[in-house]
C-alpha cells in the first residue's frame, strides 16, 4: 500500500494519522469557511481553535447554527475519561466549550466517565478512576464554565440519573455494531461493550427533561466520533435529535510525532496541569522543534513551524492573540526567532497559565460537587410505585 | 443422534428437556439424601419441594450447610424478570426461600430485573417492565417473607446501589464468556450482554456491606444456572465467596409437555396469580392429565400421575401434607380417584389459595416500596468527593 495505514478509535490510535483521510474515512464533513462565518456572525469573533483549523470537521453543525438563528437553543456536551492527570491538550474541547457557552449563552454538560476508564485500564482500580475523575473535574471547571449553566455527569455518582436513558439506548445497540465501530476483540469485557450507551445519554438528557427536542453540540476530538456515530444512528428511533459534532484534530506531542501519546515513558510528551514550574521548563527545553541543525543555519534558512511541537502549543493554546501568533510563526519561518528564545517565551507563558489555572481550580472546589446530577429529573419518568395496576400488555407472543 | 436434543439457557428453553442430562451438562451436583438430611437436621422437616425431588441439584450446598452448622450465617437470594403476571410455578424458588428464611433464620434478597426483561422482550416498554416488576414484587412478598429481614433490588430503582459492584463484575466478564454461556448472536443488544453483571451483584452485596465474606444461597430454576456459573468463576478473584446454588427442575405446563411455557397461546398452560376463579376452573378442567381414555378403563387400570399436569400441581404446591399427597397419588394410580374429581379438588384448593394470596398481597402493598434498596450502603465506598488529592498511580504504562 502506498499510504501508511492508521487506526483511530476512542480506544486506540495507531499508525501515522492523516486527519484529512481520517475525516473522510469517518464520513464527517469539512468545516467550511461558510460555517465558520456562521459562528463568527453570532460570536463576533472566532476562537483560535476554530480560526487556526484545529477544529476541522463537523456533523450537522450548519443545521444547528441555522436552528440557533431561528431562536432554538442548543446545549454543549463534552467529556473526559479519567485515568490520570490532565495535560494541556485535554483542554482543547473544554476551551472551545467555555467560549461557546459564553458567546452563545448555552448550558454545558460535562461527563466524567470513571466507569469507562476502569473498564478500559487493566491496572486502575475503581477508586483510582473516581479520584482521577474528581481531580480532572476540578481542572475542567477551572477553565471557567458558568457554574449556573454547567452540569456534570460523574458516571458512578450519576448512575441513577443516567441509567433510565442508558437502558433505552442499550436496547437499540447490537453487539455487532459495537464490535465493528470500536474494533473490540471477543475478550473485551462486557462493561466496555455496554459503555457507549452511557456516553450517549447526555446527548438526550436535556430533551428527556424538557419533554421536547433540545439540540446538542459536542465539541470533541475526532477519535470520539465513533461513539457518536452510534448515537446518531439510534437517536431518531428513540425520538431524540441527532447530536451535532465539532471535531478537532489530535495534537502532536512535545517529543514529535503526529499525535500526542503519553503512553509508556510518554509523560515528557505533554505538559500536565499538575507539573511544577521546573518540570515545565525541563519538558519544553527538551521538546522537539522544527529548528535547524545549527543557529547559523536557522538564521539563514529559517525553521518549519508546522512540524514543531512548541509552535503547536502556541497555536492551540498559548498565543490566542493573532498578532502575537503571527509574529512567532513568521519569526520562526524567517529565522529571526530561534528555538531557545521561543522555548523560553513558552515556558514563561505556560508557567503563568498554570499558576492562574491552579488558583481558579481552588475556587471551583467549593461548588464542583454541587454540579453533579445524581438523580433522575422529577417527573421525567412514570411515578413509582406505579399507579393504576398491571399494564394492559405483557410479553405476549414471546412471553414467559 | 439417539437422544432428542434440547437447549436450556436463561433466555431459551428448546426441545424435550431431560433434567438429569441437563444437570450433567451444566456440571452441577446431584442433591443427595445426605444433603437433604443436613437440611432436615436444622429445619426439623423437609419442604415438599425438597422431599419430592423438585429441587434436585446444587452447587456447594454441603459446604454452606457445614459453615452454617459452625455458626456462619448465609443469606438467600432469588429473583424475577418481570414481563407479565406470575403463575404458580414462578413461586417455586420463593416458596422454598420463605421456608428457608424461617427455618434457618436468614435474610432474603429479591431482585426484580425490569431492565433485563426490557432488553430481552422487543415489544415491552421500560414503563411496562417496571409496572410488571411492581406487580410481581407484591406477589412475591405475599408469599410471606419477613419484612424485617427481606431486601429488594428493583434494578432500575436500585441502580445506584447495584452499580458499583456491577462495574467491578463487568470488568471481569469477557464478551466471549457471555456469548458462550448464553448463546447470544452478534445481534444481541449490549444491554443484555452487560446484564449478567447486574444479576451477580446481589451475590456479593451483603459481603460488600459487611466487609467480610457472607455466604450466599440461591434457590432457582436450573435454567438460571448459567448466570451463576459466570458469577462463580469470578467471585474469588473479586474477594467474594462463590454463591451456593439449589437448583429446581422446570415444571410441566397444564397442557402437557415436559416444561411449562406460556409462549404464544400458552396462557392456558399455567395458573396465573391474577386469574379469576372461573379461569382457574376452566384451565384446570381442560388441563392434560395422566388419565385413561374412559372412566371404566381408568377404574380398571389406574392412571399415571407422573405424566399428569394436575398431579404436578399437587406435588409442587397444593398438597404440602404428605399423607394427602400420598392419598391423591395412590388413588390416581389405583384408579379410585378419577380425573374429574381430582380436578375438582384442585380447583377448590387453588381458588382458596389465590383468595388468601390476594389478601396477603394487599397487606404487603404498604411496605413493599420501603424494602427496595436505592442507594449504596454508607461507608462501603471511599468518600466522595475524594479526600487526600490525586491517587499515587495513574494509567501508567498504557495511560493517555
Amino acid at each position: 500500500m502506498a499510504d501508511e495505514e492508521f487506526v483511530v478509535t476512542p480506544y486506540e490510535v495507531r499508525g501515522p494519522v492523516d486527519h484529512d483521510r481520517l475525516r473522510e474515512k469517518f464520513g464527517a464533513e469539512r468545516l467550511t469557511p461558510e460555517i465558520l462565518e456562521g459562528i463568527r456572525s453570532v460570536a463576533g469573533e472566532l476562537h483560535p481553535l476554530l480560526r487556526r483549523g484545529i477544529y476541522y470537521s463537523h456533523r450537522d453543525l450548519a443545521a444547528l447554527l441555522a436552528d440557533h438563528a431561528r431562536g432554538r437553543r442548543f446545549f454543549l456536551y463534552s467529556g473526559r475519561g479519567p485515568s490520570g492527570p490532565l495535560h494541556t491538550a485535554h483542554l482543547v474541547p473544554f476551551d472551545l466549550c467555555r467560549w461557546v457557552q459564553e458567546k452563545f449563552d448555552v448550558p454545558m454538560y460535562i461527563q466524567i466517565t470513571d466507569d469507562e476508564k476502569f473498564w478500559f485500564r487493566p491496572h486502575l482500580t475503581r477508586s483510582e478512576t473516581a479520584r482521577w475523575g474528581w481531580e480532572n473535574l476540578l481542572d475542567l471547571l477551572a477553565v471557567g464554565f458558568d457554574p449556573k449553566r454547567t452540569h456534570v455527569f460523574f458516571d458512578t455518582r450519576s448512575i441513577a440519573a443516567l441509567y433510565p436513558l442508558a437502558v433505552d439506548v442499550a436496547k437499540k445497540v447490537p453487539y455487532s455494531t459495537v464490535r465493528a465501530v470500536f474494533g473490540f476483540p471477543p475478550s473485551q469485557n462486557v462493561g466496555l461493550v455496554f459503555y457507549t450507551a452511557l456516553q450517549t445519554v447526555p446527548c438526550f438528557y436535556p430533551s428527556w427533561v424538557a419533554k421536547r427536542a433540545v439540540p446538542c453540540l459536542i465539541p470533541c476530538g475526532i477519535d470520539q466520533d465513533p461513539h457518536f456515530r452510534v448515537t446518531r444512528d439510534i437517536a431518531e428511533g428513540l425520538g431524540y435529535p441527532k447530536p451535532a459534532l465539532l471535531l478537532s484534530q489530535m495534537l502532536p506531542g512535545l517529543l514529535g510525532g503526529r499525535v500526542m501519546s503519553t503512553t509508556g515513558d510518554g509523560r515528557d510528551n505533554a505538559l500536565f496541569l499538575n507539573d511544577p514550574p521546573k518540570e515545565i521548563d525541563r519538558k519544553i527545553r527538551k521538546a522537539f522543534t522544527g529548528g535547524r541543525a545549527s543557529v547559523e543555519e536557522q538564521r539563514r534558512l529559517g525553521a518549519t513551524p508546522e512540524i514543531c511541537s512548541v509552535w503547536a502549543a502556541w497555536r492551540s493554546k498559548f498565543a490566542p492573540d493573532e498578532a502575537e501568533f503571527t509574529r512567532i510563526t513568521e519569526g520562526c519561518r524567517q529565522g529571526t526567532l530561534l528555538c531557545g528564545e521561543c522555548k523560553g517565551m513558552l515556558i514563561e507563558r505556560v508557567q503563568g497559565f498554570l499558576e492562574e489555572h491552579r488558583a481558579r481550580r481552588e475556587k471551583v472546589r467549593d461548588y464542583a460537587a454541587s454540579l453533579i446530577i445524581d438523580r433522575p429529573p422529577e417527573g421525567a419518568e412514570a411515578p413509582f410505585p406505579p399507579t393504576g395496576g398491571a399494564p394492559a400488555s405483557s410479553a405476549g407472543p414471546d412471553g414467559d
